[in-house]
């Protein structure tokens, strides 16, 4: 057992619930739990290692029996706690969005850029959940050859929008089928049968949020500030897992041969590739486990030389998009002692 | 009323009843309507213009008195078929694939290139779904700015399978909530819920047909023989009207206000372009009409020049991705009595 205290702020959300999930899978063990949550939440039991945790409401107060916070709530929220819990010396994992692109804030991948974990200053971020499955999917290829561009379409379940995207997309179902009226609040619109094109406010160019994300982190994370990433952000009716057609262009030439051999290898990566047996990646088949699924792979025949690529991939958003890489971080800190206790 | 005697064959599937509904929505008048299907339909009692028509078995001798035939069957059935009609001196409107890139057989999507039709030796090519939603949506940009390459990713509607796919989907979301057992026989695998990025048999390069299909055939109708096109198709759980992702880039400038004022006198394309109103195009909007939607227009940020552009689009592939186009060739023969009786 190790001598940490680890707090869990929002721990009765979708991503918050699926950390404490994942802890008691890879059998990670703290001196002290705490859970944390809105005035809502506070009182509600939690089954924790057969024992019973008291979800505890967030005050300013709450920091100072912690050493490590995974932080699983809105950026408006961390934004009002993280800087609390830094002050107090806490060293804090934060999966939302608030200080992704601060300077002083490593955001990881373990996978990817764990050595950026050394130089934090209290803060660490979880990337965007479409950014995390691009940049698993793609690192080891652009370690190798360089990728200048990426064209990027996704195709996200509605879980990304929590548990409220999920109960939507149901209730949806069901209203159709007797012919009830459907209620859209998670979406913009009826996302039963249909696709959105917004995920997140359009920026004054026509991107949104979502789709500037891919790019803005992706950036920091491969420490390609030049990185060209194109992306449109598509919501599907899909319960979990999000997919990503991508074409890669790079500096480098890279063959087919060499990225299945080099896909075959990446940590965090299972290649599944043989479209002519009916077997690619599908978002049925990644949700709950934390591989992202690579297939697909093939010349882009758009391209004249051998320096662009297309492939197709899928990873369950809540465990490597989310929870699983908050995890994979609060690992890395354990092993590297890069917390402040 | 003309003097042509129309026949439909394949009159009881998706495309050849909606057809059909088209004829009549257009009120074309014909001197006679021969309905013609296999074996398993032919009795079928099909109401059209307040009148009772039998749908007829296929057989070779169902030909003599018919001048347009529009083939509405599986490439297969079309080859068998359609040589009989045409040696008989009969027009045929094929929407299979199987002449769709011979040399002597028109490929035409009637906004782009209906001066092909002038050119027919009995048989005139329905393009694919795919293909005629992309090049409606992209001719007057081409003509404009001369597209050099297309990367797209599709997300295609369970009825592009035909009445079978529609009626799968709705089985499977239905077991589904009854915790029965489903089963996938139209599609590879179970597509409530998930995505298949598999239309069609693969080639020895990783393309599916389907993907290929907006190559060679939007090649043929741009009159553009290297036209570089890289698409990715994707299956996905939408009753009705398939959606493209697209990139191009341009051989000459093309900005987004060009780009928007192009679309908005483009034929056959609505644009829906407001997304900081939320207004974009999407499947639910596009099917039961014969618009192509188009919005999301955007530079391509990937792209340091202004000869790239991104942009979203849906349309109804049953309508005007199929049945729509097929009988906009046949307002066209008939206009320029292009027929052969």
């Amino acid at each position: 057992m190790s001598n940490i205290r680890l707090g869990i702020l929002g721990a009765t959300g979708v991503v918050g619930s699926e950390m404490m999930n994942i802890i008691q899978e890879k059998d990670i063990k703290f001196k002290s739990i705490k859970l944390l949550a809105s005035e809502k939440s506070a009182g509600q039991v939690v089954r924790y290692n057969n024992e019973d945790i008291i979800i505890e409401e967030v005050t300013k107060k709450s920091f100072n029996d912690i050493d490590i916070l995974l932080v699983a709530v809105s950026s408006s929220i961390s934004k009002k706690f993280t800087p609390i819990a830094v002050e107090k010396g806490v060293t804090v994992i934060d999966n939302s969005s608030a200080y992704r692109l601060d300077d002083n804030v490593p955001l990881v991948v373990p996978e990817v850029n764990s050595e950026d974990i050394d130089n934090h200053s209290g803060i660490i971020s979880n990337p965007n959940c479409s950014t995390i499955i691009a940049v698993t999917a793609l690192n080891k290829l652009n370690e190798y050859a360089e990728i200048e561009r990426m064209i990027v379409s996704t195709y996200q379940a509605v879980s990304g929008a929590g548990a409220k995207g999920l109960e939507e997309l149901k209730d949806q179902v069901n209203k159709l089928e007797n012919n009830e009226e459907i209620k859209s609040e998670a979406f913009q619109y009826q996302i039963a049968y249909n696709l959105i094109p917004h995920i997140g406010p359009f920026n004054e160019v026509g991107y949104s949020e979502e789709e500037m994300k891919l790019q803005n982190e992706g950036r920091k994370i491969f420490h390609k500030p030049n990185l060209k990433v194109n992306c449109t952000c598509v919501r599907v009716p899909v319960y979990r897992s999000h997919s990503e057609s991508i074409t890669i262009e790079t500096k480098k030439d890279l063959t087919v041969e060499k990225a299945r051999e080099i896909l075959s290898k990446s940590p965090g990566v299972k290649l599944v590739d043989d479209p002519s047996n009916s077997k690619y990646p599908m978002p049925l088949d990644t949700s709950n486990q934390d591989l992202i699924f690579v297939g697909r792979v093939r010349k882009d025949i758009s391209s004249e030389d051998n320096k662009s690529l297309t492939l197709w991939c899928c990873g369950d958003q809540i465990r490597k998009g989310a929870a699983t890489n908050a995890v994979q971080i609060l690992e890395k800190v354990i092993e590297k002692k890069a917390y402040r206790n």
